[in-house]
């Protein structure tokens, strides 16, 4: 923070594997921002680090001459129940508010600091859990308050979201990240991949996926089966590109399937991976700029902090 | 072999990673049978290792007395490019004596021996390859000369090809039994895999793999988020159920798809995986019983023996 900046809040994202704080002023600035390594699965994985210890020793330096205690709104896996406190799931459907109030606060000893937890969504029928992501659709849904549709969280479990009339009525996670790093590196495919890549042949594997949503097993063996019936001079087509069309081509087969008409499709997200579903997605004619995720998880914790500040 | 057996030829069946060799007699009656680790990839990774002294070395004492030289058959990974010889693929459709006809013979210093090394089967429009498999094939069509439809050998990489009047039409490979393998062990979701087994929630898992065949990487995780959203006292679905039931249940949901009326299912195989398919098949109502696999190798190796020795 800089001379004269007046600390309003702190928003935290811890994730799995890594955390992010930010000191906020008033009107949603920045003062100032850290990152760290300490995840949830370091400090469960080691005796010696607790949660509040870790992010005292971030965000100390920010908290003298506070007069009350600053409020400090946490989202993602410190709720978990391996975190630092347990914030059970909220039910969907459910609306932006009923998050924030599900906010559960852990004992602290350090008297500067007031801590609340936000909830993961949990969805019964069509079993389905996520914690971290809820924040992101909650300032989403704050930034565009008459989205109806889906909303996409790209990642190692992506995430899908369905919102209208200002609730979240049900989401999908896709294990695609993971099962593409899985088939890419340890898989009989990783002899097939490269880093060659080639546009069209990724937006026909996404084709493919949509005009056959049963074949996902049999379309993963053409990056290898490709490669081998490819006959003297004939290109070999790039493994890689065949094997990210096949896989995020089959998540987005299967959503379109559930897309009503007159429903938008929005992307949250930033750099390759991104850039990968907004091309998915033009192949079947949708459009959708992916927009930054992390200006969307503050517009999401500061509406909770709005909440559990009592404003 | 015992005194008094006259040796016929040698049938072998060389996989990527291990060696099956059998001294057939007249009648194709079985004589002896000797296994060995040393399949491709260990002779293709240790250049103190050659194909034909790997052999020799196993059939040694079978040759003695031997006048002229003694036939031998091999299907499988021999004939693969880092084999002994590539075999170059043979193109579906095709008749079981097309196989045979492209056998290709590699020089032998060994002048007791003449070896024919069997082709695999390519598939250049929906791109796709098979190496070994195909003598099954070839087994299974002389027991079974009628047979229209869908033949099964479930396996790391199932393969399924479609066989009519006589010819082996079309094939499809499925990462079934790798995809399983990487998720059970390596993903996430082994925290979420035991000992524990469900039929019921197995063929659960298979009906919405047909139910919903777009929905495969949101399915898997089911696997997790069914034990998440599990509350107090409810039964946590085993894990390694609803992963197997999704995962070959995806692979079957395909294949019916593409079952015309009239067409028959056979599954080649035997033991637990079999077992699953055969299960699998019937949540659908189709019977399949499994057919022991070295039997139809040995049939196919046979069919292709007299084809080679001209007779």
């Amino acid at each position: 923070m800089s001379p004269g900046d007046v600390l309003s809040w702190i928003a935290v994202d811890w994730g799995t594997s890594n955390l992010r704080v930010w000191a906020m002023g008033e009107d949603a600035r920045i003062l100032a921002a850290v990152e760290s390594p300490l995840g949830m699965n370091a400090i469960a994985g080691d005796p010696k680090l607790s949660f509040e210890t870790v992010l005292i020793g971030l965000i100390n330096d920010w908290l003298d001459g506070s007069a009350s205690p600053v409020s400090v709104v946490i989202c993602g896996m410190a709720g978990a129940k391996q975190g630092w406190i347990e914030a059970p799931y909220c039910d969907v459907p459910c609306k932006p508010g009923d998050l924030a109030k599900g906010a559960v606060k852990p004992d602290v000893r350090d008297p500067r600091i007031s801590v609340s937890i936000l909830p993961g969504l949990c969805q019964r029928g069509d079993a389905d859990v996520m914690r971290g992501e809820e924040t992101q659709l909650v300032g989403f849904m704050a930034q565009n308050p008459d989205f109806a549709g889906w909303v996409c969280l790209p990642g190692t479990h992506s995430k899908w979201a369905h919102v209208s009339d200002g609730r979240i009525t049900a989401f999908r996670t896709y294990m695609s990240g993971e099962v593409f790093a899985l088939l890419s590196q340890n898989s009989i495919l990783r002899h097939s991949i490269s880093d060659d890549w080639d546009d069209g042949v990724f937006a026909n594997a996404v084709r493919t996926a949509l005009a056959q949503p049963g074949g996902f097993l049999h379309n993963l063996f053409t990056v290898r089966a490709g490669a081998l019936v490819a006959q003297g001079g004939a290109l070999v087509p790039p493994g890689a590109s065949v094997l990210s069309g096949t896989v995020i081509g089959s998540e987005i087969a299967d959503v379109l399937g559930l897309l009503e008409a007159g429903e938008d499709i929005a992307l949250i997200g930033a750099g390759k991976l991104a850039s990968l579903y907004q091309a998915a997605l033009a192949v079947h004619n949708h459009s959708a700029t992916p927009q930054d995720g992390t200006a969307i998880t503050l517009a999401g914790l500061a509406r909770a902090y709005k909440v559990v500040a009592g404003g």
